[in-house]
C-alpha cells in the first residue's frame, strides 16, 4: 500500500527501514467519542485556556518577556527551568490545533512565540534564567536544564510546524539548535545537560529538517553520557543525571526516573535512525527489567521521593512511591517508540497500562486539575489541594492541585491528549494495525478507510466497520490484550473464531475487504484478581482487582460506614460482582467482593507479636466495592489503596 | 533511705514528689564491663579524638573562632547549625570527664570553650553562623536553629559543670540564656525555634542553677508550639517544625522525628518540675501511638526520608525508612523521662530494645564510623562509605562513613554512651531499681551497694551481690524485660522461684539485706520468632528472629554462596538453633534457621500475574543464618534484612 500525507504527530522516523510498523498523524486517526475524546474536548476547552492562565499567572512567560526589557535582569519567577513549561504548553496548543483549526487558540500561541523569538539571542541562545544573569551560559550543565529546555522548543517549534504549517518557532528552534551545535558537535564539548530530552528533540528535528548535523549531535550526546562526564551535586549522585553507566552496558532503569525514560526514548528515536542494534538491544533490556522489577500496576514508575528515582528490583512501596506524571507520560513515549521498531502487542499493552490507570488518574474529570505524585496508597485523607495556588511539587495533598511551583506534570498531560490519536494505529506495506480500542475513524490515505465502535473499556466488544478499501487483499491486524482470555471474532456476522494473536499479539485478518465488511472482535472483560511477584515484599499477600485494562481501588466514599481501608482484607474464594454505575457522571463497571473489616483492638500495645501469642484479630464480613482507580480522589479527600491483604476461609 | 549526693548525669529533677524513681549519675552507677564497658572505653579512646579531628576538618570550631577575627564575617563551612556539633561534643567530653578525670580530655574540653567564650556577644548572644552576617538574628526562627543551638550549649554547659566542676562554660550557657530570656520572656515574641531543643535545656539550667525564669520561658516555648506561630517555608509543613496541633492536643507523633521526640522530652521535664498532668497525658497517648503503631523493632522511628519524618499508622518501610540515628536517642532521652515519672518497666524496656539494636548498629565496631539512617532491609549492597571524606548525610552507604556534613549523629551517639551508666539504675525511699543489665557496681551513696554480674546479652543470667547495706530492709527490684518468659530467681542460692513482676514490671524483693546476699535472675532467652501487627503491609506475612533484647537479620556474608535474600524464605514451623560464634571480635549467639531459597524464574516477564495462572516457584532449603543486627554492614557492604518471609510446609 502507498503511504499516507506527511502526518501530523510526534515521532515521523526519517529511516523507514528498521519501523516494524510505520505511525500515523492526527489526521488519519480520529477518536470520535468515548472517554478519550471527552477528555481531548476537555483539554481544549479548559485545560488549555487554564494552562495559559496559569503560565501568565506564575510568571514563566514574564520569565521570556522580560529579556528584551529594561529589568532583563530582574528576579525569575518559579523554577530555573520554567521556559520549558511554556515550550510543552505551545507543543499541547500545536497538536490540538493539528487535530481542528482554532483561531482563539493560534491568536495565544502566536503571543507565545512572538515573546520566545523576541528573547532569543542573535546567535541563536534562549534560556531566560541565563540570560537575565542568574547563571553563566554552558557553566552548569549538571543542573541548569539549558539543553533539556531547548529540546522542549523544539519539540514545542515542530508540533507547530506540523499541527498548523507555520514556521515561525521552528525557525526559533533551529536557531537554537544550531547555536547547540556551535557549542558541542564535534565533540567541542565532552559533557551534557543533566536532564535527557534533548536527544529525542534533536533527532526529531533532523526529521522535520533533514539536517544530518542534529542527528549527529543526538548521537554525540548519547555517546558521551555515562562516562563521569557531569559533576554530581549536592545528594545527588550520577546515576541520578544518567551518567553512571554508558547506555549501551545499562541493564536496567536506574536514578531520576523522568529522566530515564527521556533518554531511552532518544536512543530508541537514534536507533531508528542510524540502525545501531546495540541501542535496540539497551532499550529492549531496560524495558524487560523494568517491566519484570519496577512497574506499578497502575503503570507509574519511580518508586522514591529521594531523587524522584527507580528504586531497586522489587521495591514497590504503595503509599510512599513517587509516581511520577511525568515519568509515566516518559514511559508512553518509550513504549510508543519500541512499538514501532517491533511491532509488538506488548509495548501496546503497556501504554494502555499506563493510559487508562496512572495518566488518567492523574487529572481531576473537569481537567483542570492535576497530580505530580499518584500513590497506589493512602492512609489518611489528606487536606484537600490548594485551588487557588499551587504547591511546589511532591506534597501530595489529598486532591489534585490546579498548578504547581514546578509545572512540568499539566502540560505533559496536555500535550499527550492532544496527540493521543497518533497512538492508537499504524500501518505497513501489508495493512492496517489497530492497537489501542476508541471509537475512531481511521483513514491512512492509502485507500483503507475504517471506522471504530466500541464501549471499551466498559465492555470488550470492538466493531471495526470498512469505509473504504483498495482492491488488493490488505491485513486489518487487531491488537489482542495481555489481559484478554479468550478473544473471539466474527466477520460479517460469520461463525464465531476463537481470536488467536500471531507471534506479534495480534490477531491478523488478512483479505480483499469490501466497503461495509464488518468485524466484531469480541474480548472477554471478567473482573479478575491479580497477585504481585512473591518478591515485592510490600504487596506480599495481597491480591488487587482488574478487569480488562482498568485497574481497580478501594476508595473510601465506597465502603460502609465504620470501615477503615487499613483494615481490611479481601476473600479471594468468593466471587467478585460487577455491578454498572455512574459515578461522577461516569458510567464505570464497579467490582463488588466479599470483603473482611478486620478487627484488631487485641494489638493496642505494640506493632509485633512473638509467635504463639498473637492476639487473634476478629472481624466481620462486609460488600467491599471497588472502583477505577483513575476515579480516586475525585470526590474528596480521602482513603484509597490498589492492594488489599487476601483472606482465604 | 537518704538520697546520694548530688549525681554527674543528666535528666536530675528540682522537684522529687513526681519521681517515681529518682535518678544516679556515672559515679553512682559504674559499668565495669561487657558491650557498653567496652563500647565506653573505645568512646573515649576512638571516637572523642576522632570527633574532636572532624571538628576542626570540617570547619565547625572555625565558625566560631572567626567571630572574633579579622575574618568574622568569612564564609561559614557547613550547616548553618554547625555550633551545635561542638556543644554535643563538650558534652560528651564532659560527662566521659565525669565519669572518670582526664588531663588530655580537659585540655580539649578547654580550647573549645575559649573559643566558645571568645565567640560571645556581650549581650550573651552565640551563633556564628548569624554573628557572620549570614543570617539576621531571631530573624527567620523556622528555620535558623538559633534557639536549638543555645539548648545545645546549654546542655553541653551543664554536662561540663556536672562532670567537672568547672562553671566557665556554664556561665557562657548562662548569659545566653539571660539573652533569651531578655528575647522571648512574658511573650515579648510570640514564635519559638523549628527545631525543638531549647525546651528541655532550659529545665535542665533551671534545675542547676534554681532560676526561674528558665522554667518559665521552657513553660512559655511548650506553649505557643503548635498554634501556627512559625512560618512554614519550602515544601514542610508545620507538622514538620511541630507546630500543627498544641502539645496537649496531640494524640501521635508527627513530622519531623528528632524534633518531635526531643520536644516531648522537654514536655516531659516541664511535668516533672510544674506537675501539669496535661502535659504527662500528652506525652502517653504519643508514647503509646509510637510505641503501637509507628516504631520499628529495631528501635528505629521515623519512615520517611521526606522530611525527615513519622509516616501515617503501620508505615514501616523496612528498605526506605529514614531511621534516624539520632531519633532514637532521642527516643532514648523520652523514654527514660518517662520511666523517672511512672517507674514503670515498659520504659526501660524501650530503651534496651533502642540501645541493643538501632544505637548498637549506628555506630562501626571500632566506634570511629557512623550510620546517619539505619534501615532495616537493604536490596543491594550498595558502595562502601567513604573513610576519608563526609557524606552530607542521607547517601545511606553500605558501610559507616567517618562524619557528616550534617554533623549531628555522631556527637550525639558520644554524650550517650558516655553518660549511659546514668540509665541503668534509679533509686527509691524504697530501694534501688536495676533497669538494665551490664557488669557494673551501682553505690547510690545511701547505704547500698552492689555489683551486677551476667554475661548478658549473651545469656540471660544475673547475679547481684550486695556488698553494702543499711540495716533496715528495702527492695531491689530487678526489670523482668517483656520479652522475658518464665524467669527465675534465687536468693544465695535457695529455692528456685518464679521471678514474678509487681504492677511495675520489676521483680521486688524487699529484705534486710546482708553484705554477701547473692541474687540469681536467671531469664530465658531462646530464639523466638517475631510477627507484624497485621495492619503493617511493608513486612505482611514475615517474621523477624529475636533473642532477648537483640533483634536479628540476616546478612549476605554468613549466607551460602548463591543465596539471594531477596528470595528466601524462612521455616518457620523448622527448629531454630543457637550457634555461639565470634563474628569481628564478638561473642555471640547465631541463629540458625531452616530457609528456603526460591527461585522466582518462572516470573521473567511481569511482576504480576493474574489469580489462577502464577508461576509455580521451586527453590530448595539451605540452612539460613541470622545475626544480631548491630553487627551488620561491618564486613563491608552487603545485602540484609530484618523481617523475612515465612513459609509453612
Amino acid at each position: 500500500m502507498t503511504p499516507p500525507t506527511q502526518p501530523i504527530g510526534p515521532v515521523l522516523p526519517r529511516a523507514t527501514e528498521r519501523l516494524a510498523v510505520r505511525p500515523l498523524g492526527l489526521r488519519e486517526v480520529e477518536l470520535t467519542g468515548g472517554f478519550w475524546a471527552e477528555w481531548q474536548r476537555l483539554n481544549r476547552e479548559v485545560t488549555m485556556p487554564h494552562a495559559l492562565g496559569w503560565l501568565e499567572r506564575d510568571g514563566s512567560v514574564d520569565n521570556l518577556r522580560r529579556i528584551r526589557g529594561a529589568d532583563r535582569t530582574g528576579p525569575h519567577r518559579g523554577f530555573w527551568f520554567s521556559d520549558s513549561d511554556v515550550y510543552k504548553v505551545l507543543e499541547g496548543l500545536s497538536w490540538e490545533m493539528g487535530r481542528a483549526a482554532s483561531t482563539e487558540l493560534a491568536a495565544a500561541a502566536q503571543d507565545l512565540i512572538d515573546v520566545v523569538r523576541e528573547a532569543q539571542e542573535d546567535d541563536g541562545y534562549l534560556n531566560s534564567f541565563v540570560q537575565g544573569g542568574h547563571e553563566v551560559r554552558w557553566d552548569h550543565l549538571t543542573t541548569s536544564h539549558e539543553l533539556y529546555c531547548i529540546g522542549h522548543l523544539i519539540q514545542g517549534a515542530i508540533a507547530h510546524k506540523r499541527g498548523t504549517g507555520n514556521d515561525d518557532l521552528l525557525a526559533v528552534a533551529r536557531r537554537a539548535a544550531d547555536c547547540l551545535v556551535r557549542e558541542f558537535a564535534g565533540n567541542r564539548r565532552k559533557d551534557t545537560d543533566g536532564h535527557p530530552e534533548i536527544e529525542m528533540a534533536l533527532v526529531e528535528l533532523y526529521r522535520e529538517t533533514g539536517q544530518q548535523s542534529y542527528l549527529d549531535l543526538a548521537q554525540q550526546l548519547v555517546d558521551v553520557r555515562g562516562h563521569g562526564v557531569l559533576d554530581p551535586r549536592g545528594h545527588f549522585d550520577s546515576a541520578y543525571y544518567q551518567d553512571s553507566i554508558p547506555v549501551r552496558q545499562q541493564t536496567t532503569v536506574v536514578g531520576h526516573a523522568v529522566r530515564a525514560v527521556y533518554l531511552l526514548s532518544g536512543v530508541v528515536d537514534l536507533f531508528l535512525e542510524t540502525g545501531e542494534q546495540a541501542l535496540l538491544d539497551s532499550a529492549l533490556r531496560q524495558y524487560e527489567s523494568l517491566m519484570a522489577t519496577k512497574l506499578y500496576l497502575t503503570g507509574a514508575v519511580g518508586s522514591r521521593f529521594e531523587g524522584e528515582a527507580f528504586g531497586e528490583e522489587y521495591e514497590l512501596p504503595q503509599d510512599l512511591v513517587y509516581g511520577e506524571t511525568c515519568a509515566t507520560i516518559g514511559c508512553i513515549m518509550l513504549y510508543w517508540r519500541l512499538l514501532l521498531a517491533t511491532g509488538q502487542s506488548r509495548f501496546a499493552d503497556a501504554i494502555e497500562r499506563s493510559l487508562f490507570n496512572l495518566l488518567a488518574g492523574s487529572t481531576s474529570l473537569e481537567r483542570n486539575a492535576f497530580f505530580y505524585n499518584n500513590p497506589a496508597q493512602r492512609r489518611v485523607a489528606r487536606p484537600a489541594a490548594p485551588t487557588d495556588t499551587r504547591p511546589q511539587r511532591a506534597e501530595a495533598p489529598g486532591t489534585r492541585p490546579p498548578w504547581f511551583e514546578c509545572a512540568c506534570c499539566p502540560p505533559n498531560i496536555m500535550r499527550t491528549i492532544a496527540s493521543l490519536g497518533a497512538y492508537l494505529a499504524t500501518y505497513t506495506d501489508a495493512g492496517v494495525q489497530l492497537h489501542q480500542y476508541a471509537p475512531a475513524t481511521v483513514a491512512p490515505g492509502n485507500g483503507v478507510e475504517f471506522t471504530v465502535d466500541t464501549r471499551y473499556p466498559l465492555d470488550g466488544t470492538v466493531t471495526v466497520t470498512v469505509t473504504g478499501t483498495p482492491t488488493e487483499p490488505w491485513t486489518l491486524s487487531l491488537r489482542i490484550p495481555d489481559w484478554c482470555r479468550g478473544a473471539t471474532v466474527t466477520v460479517n456476522g460469520g461463525a464465531l473464531e476463537a481470536a488467536v494473536p500471531g507471534e506479534r499479539g495480534y490477531l491478523d485478518l488478512e483479505r480483499t475487504w469490501q466497503v461495509g465488511d464488518v468485524v466484531s472482535l469480541s474480548m472477554p472483560m471478567p473482573l479478575r484478581l491479580t497477585v504481585p511477584h512473591p518478591a515485592a515484599d510490600a504487596i506480599r499477600g495481597t491480591v488487587a482487582i482488574e478487569r480488562g485494562p482498568i485497574v481497580y481501588c478501594l476508595e473510601s466514599p465506597d465502603q460502609p460506614d465504620g470501615v477503615d481501608l487499613n483494615r481490611v482484607e479481601l476473600l479471594v474464594d468468593e466471587p467478585l460482582n460487577e455491578e454498572v454505575r455512574d459515578i461522577l457522571g461516569q458510567r464505570v463497571v464497579v467490582a463488588v467482593a466479599q470483603g473482611y473489616a478486620r478487627d484488631d483492638s487485641g494489638w493496642s500495645t505494640s506493632g509485633w507479636a512473638t509467635v504463639g501469642e498473637e492476639p487473634v484479630s476478629g472481624g466481620r464480613d462486609f460488600p467491599l466495592t471497588a472502583i477505577p482507580y483513575y476515579l480516586w480522589a475525585n470526590r474528596g479527600p480521602s482513603v484509597m489503596r490498589v492492594f488489599v491483604p487476601a483472606r482465604t476461609r
